[in-house]
């Protein structure tokens, strides 16, 4: 049973009937009453990470993916928890400097604060990370309007490649290796427009997954379809000489998720105000594509301009 | 390394400096000033529960372990969240509809809600709780007062008891099996005094490890020592017959720990509101000892008047 099935049949029936149990139908809980925003994710090592070869790296990219959670609906992060569950080879000594010098780095990037956490003993490497925020209000999901465009912030695909060097897949020269490496371990989530998506966004969410299957969750409980145009998704100079140069599939790159950056809908008369505080901020933001009447199926257009249905919530897998 | 020990050494360096992270020298996080508090503990099969195969008791337990952090600090477990790590077999479809009965139980007898939670798939089956309350005060670790009396709700050792029948290490009648593993896997939380302990402690913990270990952390860095009467400790009919009739030692069965009841220290100004509460709550709550001064040693008065003092943390240990 996928995940989501299983919260929606045993544990949604037993939640909180009200505003404030978001977090079984959104990625966060909001309490509105008291302004309490939690987001709370596992991160188990061959699932979520790679593996433990770099310690310093791998809890580089449990914080962001996890306060990824909140910035992406307008929260600033402001405590974290951090819980270790893994055997005396994962939290040696040198390990846990490791750790604890990454941890410092992250709280100092981010202005986050280390509050609490435990370790215990198990053959299975795994995190369980909780960020916390408070906030007046929060960009939620299912909350797109017909019409509305579709953005993503920085780029796609990067992370991915990171990965499947990582699987020792492909390989590229030292340089190119390293930065895609980067970007997987470190991913450049958008902390400096937090507080400006909620001047624009309508609904919201970071990227895990990948673009279509975030974009179905996005918007999963609303009858409504969506347009993409291919060629407008964002990629880095290095992603492009790949495409040009190796011949590699954009379509194959761009929909495999662990990219953290923010995808949104907002209304049509919100693109000036986007562009200026895109460029104010520094942060590329992408108008990809838009919400689209369900009479339509949700479609790709492609780099041909052909019109590729998307069925089973995966964009990958039709190609 | 020991928890505690990673914790000081690699963690608390690194975290706020500043009475809300409590976390990492409490049981709870508390932040003053949004009145916010948060327990996450980590259940990792075969350590903080036996086994799987009563998914419906195991859960009561673990809820119930996380909400008892709050408890014993006097605040109300208000919304907890709840995260499994296991295979296909672990989340069977009819496990997971006797863990969604259980937290359906849970919720009503202690009027807490489901806000949220994962599943995600490990070899080794794990649970994360997250529990939070909204306190404008709690009760502290650390806050022993010189002459404070050291008093202790409920019964300890049942659960003690529990667990070796489970472990087939002894074995009874099945009534009495049947009382004792209840015991084990239902703890009595003390849910009807958590406001009223913030009229009268100075200080307390939950008893999850031990009563001599648990006594310890809530006095760690205090320069006190303490006095316990074994004779006053506190057990059930049952565990007395044991005693009685089978020739059990009671010091070794009283502090072993999965307790769960809350152990305090208050003036001696106190006792006559305790007793009234105790009555009116109709909670058993005993004083077994007094906070002393570090001149003497921490030491238990036997059941012979003999003055037995306290090693390495672990009254167990010494006899």
């Amino acid at each position: 049973m996928h995940e989501f099935e299983i919260i929606k049949k045993f544990f949604f029936p037993i939640s909180k009937k009200n505003k404030s149990a978001l977090k079984l139908n959104d990625d966060v809980f909001f309490d509105k009453k008291k302004g309490l925003v939690i987001s709370i994710d596992t991160y188990n090592e061959g699932y979520h990470f790679l593996n433990f070869k770099r310690p310093d790296l791998v809890i580089k990219k449990i914080i962001r993916s996890s306060i990824s959670d909140l910035i992406c609906k307008g929260v600033i992060p402001k405590f974290y928890f951090i819980s270790g569950s893994g055997n005396k080879k994962s939290f040696s000594k040198k390990n846990l400097l490791a750790i604890s010098k990454s941890l410092k780095q992250e709280q100092k990037k981010y202005s986050i604060f280390l509050c609490g956490g435990d370790t215990t003993f198990s053959n299975k490497l795994s995190f369980s990370v909780t960020s916390i925020g408070y906030a007046k209000n929060i960009i939620y999901r299912n909350k797109a309007k017909l019409n509305d465009d579709i953005y993503v912030t920085g780029n796609l695909g990067d992370s991915f490649i990171g990965l499947q060097i990582l699987k020792k897949k492909i390989n590229f020269k030292k340089k190119i290796n390293n930065y895609f490496i980067n970007k997987y371990y470190e991913p450049d989530i958008q902390f400096n427009l937090t507080k400006s998506l909620l001047k624009f966004a309508n609904c919201s969410i970071d990227i895990s997954d990948g673009l279509v299957a975030d974009l179905e969750k996005m918007t999963n409980s609303q009858n409504y379809s969506y347009q993409l145009i291919e060629d407008k998704i964002p990629i880095s100079k290095y992603l492009l000489k790949l495409i040009m140069y190796r011949k590699f599939k954009k379509s194959k790159l761009i929909s495999n998720g662990d990219d953290y950056q923010v995808l949104f809908t907002a209304s049509p008369d919100k693109s000036r105000i986007i562009n200026r505080i895109s460029a104010i901020k520094g942060v590329k933001i992408t108008k990809i594509g838009k919400i689209i009447s369900s009479n339509k199926k949700s479609s790709i257009i492609d780099q041909k301009g052909k019109q590729i249905l998307v069925k089973d919530k995966g964009y990958n897998h039709i190609f």
